[in-house]
């Protein structure tokens, strides 16, 4: 009998897309299903950046170089430069999405049976490249009560051991939101120097920053050897589907190393580095329009949320993202019950349970990731539902007053 | 001091890159160099799968399916049947480049310290995916001299242990362009049946087939749970830069493990999917002219190396390489020299040396890989630079009246 790999087994399904079976079969049965469970944004994807595809004379759509082609790593160049992060051509290689540049940091730092330290609840699909890797996730829990802020150093130091080689870092934050301030990356920067760690620093959603200041890993003097800039076009044009990301450090070892990896899968998307190069070109305002409409539901959803009686969600400072306890007694069974069971006016609403950015088994048992990826008439429509469905389901747990003072909620 | 992983370090530099740096500077030096390098076709990427991307309306570009675009796995349906290969959209998942569904079919089958066998020479960057993967490659060795046909069966079963798992098959083969027969696939197939191993086909050249009849690892009855097929829409429409591949197999359990991989990097590149599904309504005569025009190139070019005294070069069955056999002390030396020492006419060859595509150290010394992939006219010249090259390397070695008649010549 033919096996698959342990890896395959130990891979773990994608927390964020269990659910969608559910979601199908409640909009066969004519529910409109509200889908704040995924980061796939509704802004339009900027005209002229899928233009500049259309226009582009293409007589053999060639392999690029491995590290992408030269002419868009120049426009990177000066993209970085207007957001306080000076690099070269040679210390970016062009990726496949963001995921392919975190699969080449854990592959090209780290051996198998090392360890990274990622502040939870955190992307989950880090854990499907650490069982890629072979590499064992240490998390350290961010409160929700705190807001998701960063742990403070001693929790890292109780589990550094000699096998932890890295520390994941992802702000603005998904799930949470969280903005980590100067003070924070600079204490990151303080436990790397101090215990020789690279810092993988994930800036998927450096763009969408809505109170206090974007602080990049790379703005941190003296971390040169140690940050390994994991980047992506997908959130800041509203372009997931084209698959473009970037890879980027100034540890030329590790961008040695890493390029081996490329020139392994030969090059990265050719059409996608057209949109990509020709977005560079965008206004500086083009992002003003996207970031008022984040802002806008943002506020909406934080404050539907914190009405709700038993719920708290914390004012997220960027990205789109917001994480919610609720008085439910499992937020998986609840997101499940949401698309089986449930509907107001022929509508429900997708969430993701919690349960999936977190590394620690049994937490986020009562939280929930909602993605403010909707328009406000529907993100209005969506917490309808959700209101109702908290009054409805059968698995609510009353929090307890000393809960509810604890989350700080005023 | 921080230090690059084991893998980044085993990570092989692309035998196929390493010598651009001795191109580029020969070009800042007013040489033409023609590049049979490297498997990047210079027939016309079909307009009209460029122009469906074009005309595609775009609102948003979102992620696709995780396996692609439903429309696009239906559309490789119909492709696949129109090959003789029989699968459901549920068995294919859509990849980036024919090196994602390597990787994959690598993460999936394979434990680290687990074993692959391989005829040697072979496509270079299996080894790439088999560090990545912690896997370890067993080559068996095919000879130029029997024109690179499949070795024995006998020499399989000296290699296989306890931990061999899979076999890898690329027919029509690169770099040796040798078109796999029946009889051998059934060997092969006998050897996976009775050892209980995977079989993966590499197809990347299915169309490109000049002699003989194309047998994919699919047509092999009763090897449904064995064969894990990975495929690529790089060379079948001059779409390298595409990115766009697939993994296919019917093996449940493998494809499930490796729809957890193709969940975590999200999703395969948008725009290449538009490029693919249109490229599927092609007519069937599509492929006649980059055929007629390769089986003319092949002509000329086995012709030109046979004619050169101490050259042999079998005549390939498919694909667009072929190997060739020199009177030269050490192919790596001898590609650099060409580069960075000789011109004929103010014009060079660039070839690829065949030492990278063998896995035992020490073979390939005295063969290069040509790819055919420019027109007659620089072919012919590039034959011209390459004659004269081989009357004035320092580095040449006669041939022994034995070699020469040992390598059959006639």
């Amino acid at each position: 009998m033919l096996q698959i790999s342990n890896r395959g087994q130990q891979m773990p399904a994608s927390p964020i897309r269990k659910l969608v079976p559910y979601a199908e079969a409640a909009k066969k049965n004519g529910v409109k299903v509200y889908h704040l469970n995924i980061g796939q944004p509704d802004i339009e994807t900027p005209p002229s950046i899928l233009d500049a595809v259309r226009k582009a004379d293409i007589p053999v759509l060639e392999y690029s170089h491995s590290a992408g082609n030269e002419s868009y790593r120049k426009k990177l160049v000066s993209y970085y430069k207007s957001v306080g992060i000076n690099v070269t051509p040679d210390q970016i290689i062009v990726t496949t999405g963001g995921s392919e540049a975190i699969m080449f940091g854990f592959f090209c730092c780290l051996n198998p049976g090392d360890e990274v330290i990622i502040p939870e609840p955190f992307y989950a699909n880090y854990n499907g490249f650490a069982v890629e890797a072979g590499v064992k996730v240490v998390p350290i829990t961010a409160s929700i009560e705190s807001g998701f802020a960063l742990p403070p150093i001693s929790e890292f130091e109780k589990v550094i051991t000699p096998n932890t080689k890295a520390i994941i870092v992802c702000s603005p934050n998904n799930p949470t939101g969280y903005l980590y301030g100067r003070e924070e990356m600079e204490a990151l920067k303080t436990i790397c120097l101090k215990h020789n760690l690279y810092l993988f620093s994930d800036e998927a959603y450096r763009e969408f920053t809505y109170s206090g200041e974007f602080v990049s890993a790379m703005h941190l003097d003296g971390m040169e050897e140690n940050v390994v800039l994991m980047d992506t076009i997908s959130k800041r044009y509203s372009a997931c589907g084209a698959r473009l990301g970037a890879f980027v450090t100034k540890n030329k070892a590790v961008y040695d190393a890493a390029m081996k990896f490329a020139q392994a899968r030969l090059s990265p998307p050719g059409l996608a580095q057209i949109m990509g190069e020709a977005a560079v070109d965008l206004p500086p305002s083009y992002f003003d329009s996207p970031k008022a409409e984040y802002i806008a539901r943002r506020d909406l959803l934080v404050k539907r949320l914190n009405e709700m009686p038993g719920v708290f969600c914390p004012n997220p400072g960027g990205a789109f993202y917001a994480m919610a306890k609720l008085p439910i007694d499992d937020s998986d069974k609840f997101c499940q019950w949401l698309l089986e069971s449930f509907s107001h006016n022929s509508q429900t609403v997708m969430l993701a349970p919690a349960t999936g950015f977190y590394g620690t088994p049994g937490l986020g048992k009562n939280e929930v990731r909602l993605a403010y990826v909707l328009n406000l008439n529907d993100l209005s429509n969506a917490m309808d539902c959700l209101e109702k469905a908290l009054e409805q389901y059968p698995g609510r747990v009353e929090t307890t007053r000393r809960e509810l003072a604890m989350s700080n909620k005023q």
